[in-house]
């Protein structure tokens, strides 16, 4: 049985009465049926902001004009607004070093079909994952990386990205900054795995800070990338529990599962378009 | 600075369109402000669920109406509605044995201004902890338990308890099993807290049981009493990591941790009506 | 740099004064340089248990003398032991179904280095899996079981088993019920992973008796598998935080992160000989 | 029944060959029947660990003797150890401000026997917790510490301790910076808790911190203080999942659970002579 087309949207504007209401008044004027509604309220920033998800089945306005017929009540309030279709999957681009944790983890969700997007392609700097790309079908992109030659490269990458109408880049594990050319063309687009509890660990080699630290437990954390350095709208943290027996080379071994299932999870969120960034935090309606 | 009065409404009824933009419609057009809206859809149980809370500064309607004009409102969509108000705060009977840590630990928390309740009493089948009750000021009721006497002394317990306008009794590791009368007398009223993860170890000695069957996480829920011993709506669960070093006294000392919290959590989250109870489940807006 | 070759004993014996002192003697005696030592006293059984793991750098004993020359060590103290190497790694065969989560995890983690096992075989009741075998260049034998036949399937899969000198069978989501003969080859050979925290939820369908009990929180268990079904000894689980907004589904999803990660961590202590079995329980050195 | 006396030895000493045969050979040559043994290797530092507890049931040393007789074994390894008995229990003093939570965790632990250690007093720069101290009759000294007088109130504070022979000092929540002579005089043997996860927001308001960097986890951080603020070596910690919706007003609430138990824990490991510091790091034989 086809599952009926849904679409979601995505509000965030300042607080004031009658908002919740507004909005559900417009679904339901157009014979809309709601599945899922979120809304928070920051009161010290006077924000508010709602995630709504409806049944287009008997929804009486086409999907094209939506937007249009939202148009004054979203005036009205100053609205941010973003609107996404179920059919409509997220594109995602996977950028890859040498490890593969966090690449076989996405893969093999994907094909087990737990994870809602599409996965038109891979880039490396490297060429060593290019084994598992063609494992899974994915087309492999191979961008070596120089001092010299990095931002031109990025240029590149940007290209090939916009060719194929990447939405989303998922860092998995890929080695290298990100430029700022790439970010501005990407804005909270761009999903970082990073291996530490940030903000501690910022950086390079954070299991080895956390070694050195005697910290007793590690973690990972899922983020938008910004032009700070680990410093973006954290998505999602997860933690593990370490001891004094723990080399820095378990450090590594161990966090490996951490990065996986925080990365995924994080993915999972923006593909479902649950994720809201505001200032430099993030609202996850999970 | 008070803080404004603040009223909020539990709402369970069939899922049908609608439902939101009308309620939110009735606060909308009496001046509240809303302050926090949840709401659950069970697609296959076909059922809604919302809390929604608002402040009355503005409002139009005098705590004493709100009911009434929502009736017309509630009768057509079949709502089961329960209205609570931010100025009348719960007011709970500790129920307790021997046993000091749960007592302790919630004691202190409404000490410390960090549960929004009123204790008027404690009710026990033993006198161990009427000191414990008098350094926290406490009136002490010692009501011990025979077989014989079992359910003379409930209805006694009934009595007590409704005299002092009790809407909400906490069994604080309370070693009895609460009869017939008690539990009619206080449907989804009565929390309890069970020294394991249910429905793992039900009954006596759920350490023990741990213990025997070898397993490497302890666990203890926190759930509202019903006629079926250990097997009424889950409130809260959480766990604990253990190993083949622990005995019996070991899982014994450790999961008091885990039942003070829970039990404390789930208490909290009841005095804030974020618990909803529907068939032998809850759904818990937090 | 090559890694100088490892030994690692388990013992299992009465607990007395004087073991450590012993076998720690044999060790110094023959110029072992201990990596690491762990022992357990269980009083209540009276039971010892040690795992010692030293480098065989300089060690004055063949490998295959060193069984010899504890005899009488080992019989004084009325010791079940168990030597392993280093060098000699694990050789697990993987049973599959369908389900491929936790099989791609293995897989995955054995290619990065990260699992030191041999897998020089998979073994399925269904087709569906084979071209994931066939990615990682496993050889996949189908050996379909209806009820006629499963008991003779079984004894092909035992003598398969045997005649690639496997010692450990990995039930990576294995659909079928393992016969007492396959028990019988295999005694504490056999993990599974069970997708509830048990003893909750035995036997089939774990996330719909979850969900219907309205637990807060989901788990996995991996044990060795025993003729009761699902209360072998236990050797690791884990949880997770689930809500009433979960439906049954989202419960099956979220799980397999659990499956995957308990599954390869008992695998992992098993493949480093970090388990002793006892009675139904395990003693699990980490 | 009385449990017979018990001796715990902690050692701290190069890596070498034949260290836990020397040892036990010890305890074995004097009829000492061992309790407990552990040990940790770092062989990076090429440093060795241990914890042994025995029975002095049958112990055919004085306790008086031990140390003694140990003397030529320790210094032909160059061993820190340190000797504790079980029957003399750490005397702690506990330090507080305004926050009562942490502090009536302790006491009800201790109250119900969960805590083994005596606490003959309490410190604080406020009267306001003197009622708690009263109610659980520890005796209290107010010790008001302005600019002026710190560094005269601490060797006033320096003195008490002394005359009460005082080896543990439990900041349970104390709101003033550590001096450099109490730190002195009581080296690793000053317990803070700090409402973060180290090394994340050092300092001031780390729930501020925490809330403004948008983190979706929490912790407490328990460690021994040193010269440098929240940089001394942890003992224990623990976190917890927070989202949007929390205000810093609940993560200072939320926290509070953490604060409590992570201190809670790492005072019993400490009374247990569980802990042991290295450089900068513990081990912990837990």
């Amino acid at each position: 049985m086809a599952q009926a087309e849904t679409a979601t949207l995505l509000i965030h504007c300042p607080d004031r009465p009658g908002l919740v209401h507004d909005v559900t008044g417009f679904i339901f004027a157009h014979r809309g049926n709601i599945i899922d509604l979120k809304q928070h309220i920051d009161p010290q920033a006077g924000a508010f902001f709602m995630r709504l998800e409806w049944s287009l089945e008997n929804f009486t306005l086409e999907a094209s004009e939506i937007m249009d017929r939202l148009q004054p009540l979203a005036r009205r309030h100053e609205m941010n607004t973003r609107l996404h279709f179920g059919s409509q999957r997220r594109r995602v681009a996977l950028f890859v070093t040498r490890d593969n944790h966090c690449l076989y983890d996405l893969l093999a969700r994907h094909e087990a079909g737990d994870l809602p997007v599409d996965i038109p392609l891979m880039v490396s700097n490297h060429e060593t994952l290019r084994p598992a790309a063609e494992r899974f079908g994915i087309p492999f992109h191979h961008l070596p990386i120089t001092p010299q030659n990095k931002q031109q490269q990025e240029l590149r990458q940007i290209e090939l990205l916009r060719s194929h109408q990447i939405d989303t880049v998922v860092l998995a594990r890929y080695m290298q900054i990100i430029g700022a050319d790439m970010i501005a063309a990407f804005p909270n687009q761009i999903i970082n795995i990073h291996h530490s509890f940030l903000p501690a660990f910022v950086g390079a080699k954070p299991y080895h800070q956390a070694h050195e630290r005697g910290v007793k437990i590690i973690g990972a954390t899922s983020h938008f990338v910004t032009a700070e350095l680990d410093e973006g709208p954290i998505i999602h943290q997860d933690v593990m529990r370490v001891s004094h027996e723990d080399s820095v080379e378990d450090l590594v071994r161990l966090g490996r599962d951490l990065e996986k299932t925080v990365l995924a999870k994080a993915l999972w969120w923006h593909a479902r378009h649950q994720v809201l960034v505001y200032g430099n935090r993030t609202v996850v309606f999970n």
